[in-house]
């Protein structure tokens, strides 16, 4: 097997990086980080555009092969390290899976930007959310609450790394403060128990 | 085989609808078009909303599934109707499309809010490009180019879902008129010509 790197922010702080770092742990995959400081434009030195072609984290190294976008490094560590699932393997919930992870990417700004990830990573205070934002909230909350359809810890019968996605939505609202259903907490709460979201959330980050 | 319906936008302007739409057309799958009208909020009804999850357009229904996000939707179509490829084979090249794919619908934001779609399907006239824009422009320029890397048509030997979306990225600006390297230009061109892009440019369009 050849050597696996996964380029991340310093700070520990991007979801993506987290959603990779998920996939590979539960992969059982022994791999290295390699941390850049997005605060002084490590991401766009030369030889990091040619790594990651986007500059952004994060990027897994796979021996000569590299690849950015977290829900595409899920894909391939799926397909090439087939053992320990990180999708279901029904074609309908695999699907489901994907929508999710796609729309939790392009979807719910004002969440993302009134709520970004120091909130969970650094405790960070934060302002009341505008009416755009609770109103994305709303949508938030509609949409899990349809996605959690079976009385269940997952999304699925069983984990998959859409569940680590939709946890960390959740989270920016719920470690925020912000009201937020008692069974979406409950749900977000389970998926931060897991062994390999708690490595991540242990990482020992640098002061902001 | 079940009946295959597609929602899409009544202006047929979405990116993402088209997307869809020609994954569908790639595939040589009979399938209907729904047109709903997001000017007037039929993406927020209650029927759409149980259909779509998150009220979004594109949504594929296949039978008694439905499924939303363009890149979920290729994925699907691929995985259960495997004739006519729309992804690459060769698992770095497939993981490559898929990260263009997921990069395509979560950067760049500036080209996507300053060079809409009604540029492309509809000629509006437009502003100079911002600052932030053009600073967009050049990274989808350097990004574009590093990534059509032979010297070919499409990104990979064959065609693939991957080159609508990027083609489509890049006409926001050419069609808008903005300076764009002509090797980039003649792609996507190229793209445009193809079959089912062609049908989807040639759908009957409502006024604005
Ligand atoms: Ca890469
Ligand atoms: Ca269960
Ligand atoms: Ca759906
Ligand atoms: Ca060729």
């Amino acid at each position: 097997m050849s050597e696996l790197n996964l380029y991340v922010d310093t700070q520990y702080a991007s979801p993506y990086a987290m959603s990779a770092f998920v996939a590979l742990t539960e992969k059982r995959l022994t791999f290295s980080m390699i941390a850049i400081d997005l605060g002084i434009d490590e991401n766009h030195t030369e030889a990091y555009a040619e790594t990651s072609i986007t500059g952004r984290v994060p990027t897994l190294v796979d021996g000569d092969f590299s690849l950015s976008e977290s829900s595409a490094i899920a894909e391939y560590l799926e397909e090439k390290y087939p053992t320990n699932a990180i999708y279901p393997k029904q074609l309908q919930k695999r699907a489901r899976a994907r929508q999710i992870q796609a729309w939790l990417r392009s979807d719910l700004m004002p969440i993302r930007q009134e709520r970004s990830t120091e909130v969970i990573f650094y405790q960070a205070k934060t302002q009341p959310l505008s009416e755009q934002a609770q109103l994305a909230a709303q949508k938030l909350f509609r949409t899990a609450n349809q996605l959690i359809t079976i009385p269940s810890e997952y999304l699925f019968e069983d984990w998959c790394i859409a569940d680590v996605d939709l946890a960390l939505m959740l989270n920016r609202l719920i470690l925020a403060g912000d009201d937020v259903p008692e069974r979406l907490v409950a749900y977000a709460k389970y998926q931060w128990q897991r062994p390999s979201v708690q490595l991540w959330l242990n990482q020992k980050r640098p002061l902001l």
